[in-house]
């Protein structure tokens, strides 16, 4: 019996929602997201296999709903970084609240970003949220090239920097770098050292003094 | 009928081994990599389901099989790159090969890179593979600092650079920039803007002439 069954036989319609949402999640971790249905979230929550049509009109509105509450989770997480009056210290900040949420969150991690999207016109929400989170580390960037609105040079550093974080949390999450003779120590202190490598990029654009 | 079964019935046994290949990089385009089996490549071949143990030991034997010709395929191609007396310029021209086959390949790309390794102690051949892609970018920053050997400077900026260039084919590959207002021009051009941007990180960490 899986997590989600045993109170739910006859939920609120509220309740029945978020259970949606979390047998959703339990589904796409034992299946893969491609097995995901609404009949088989609907028989996980021991509910008749229409009853999930209340809430979602179908299996991509749900996985979008699944996918949108990963993107407000990593917000949240991502705003919970220490602030500092540096901002390039700031950034660092952010980089390692990125890293921490990605090892940490494996499966949430990989829904935001190695997901194929539902058919993204139908589900504003998570447009938003989604791009909630990506403006965490823009307004960060418009803090240090001192601007209001991020532009078209924050957005570039601001892809520079996730395509760098996302690469290195993928690589330390799938374990690959131990196959090649790399030592504990660089595996251990790399984060550090990139978070310094991405300064150091970024400092280079900055106009002398 | 798929493709590989048609001429199979009586393969030689080198054909087998081959064909092996190819009917379990087929199931895995279809059914992901967690269902791949001896039982079902040997169905795929129109075999016995004997047969495949006449080379493969396991399902595991096969995969890091699978595996390693990847590795080896994507050797040959960063060694294709343009030759180029700056070794910038030549560090540049890896970063392209690299992107285009990860764009080019996605689920040989996968395989490499986000599929949990078969026990690696058991398939030297596969750890040597994957090594020799691997030192194809140790290699062209071992010229960049001007040493023989690569060292732990070398591993950590080669760790660097395919944590960027990893998480940059990985975001292209999954589409997710388009649902963030990030113009298509600026999608565009952001391989080009990245290589810079690493070319400018390795820069700070040279020694002043």
């Amino acid at each position: 019996m899986s997590r989600t069954q045993k109170n739910s036989a006859l939920l609120p319609s509220i309740d029945l929602k978020d259970a949606c949402v979390d047998a959703a999640r339990e589904s796409i971790a034992a299946h893969g997201v491609e097995h995901l249905s609404l009949r088989d979230v609907a028989r996980r929550l021991g509910v008749s296999h229409q009853a999930p049509y209340r809430h979602y009109p179908s299996r991509d509105h749900l996985l979008a709903e699944v996918m949108r509450r990963c993107f407000r989770n990593f917000t949240i997480h991502l705003e919970k970084r220490e602030s500092n009056q540096d901002p390039q210290k700031e950034l660092e900040a952010l980089g390692r609240q990125y890293l921490s949420f990605a090892l940490a969150n494996p499966l949430e991690y990989r829904l935001m970003f190695s997901t194929p999207w539902p058919q993204s016109a139908e589900h504003p929400e998570l447009v938003r949220d989604a791009a909630h989170a990506f403006d965490t580390l823009r307004n960060a960037l418009a803090r240090i090239h001192n601007v209001t609105l991020p532009n078209a040079f924050v957005n570039q550093n601001a892809l520079f920097i996730w395509s760098t974080m996302h690469g290195l949390a993928s690589l330390l999450g799938s374990n690959c770098m131990h196959h090649l003779n790399i030592s504990d120590q660089t595996v251990q202190e790399i984060p550090e050292y990139i978070l310094t490598m991405i300064g150091q990029a970024l400092q280079s654009q900055m106009p002398m003094d």
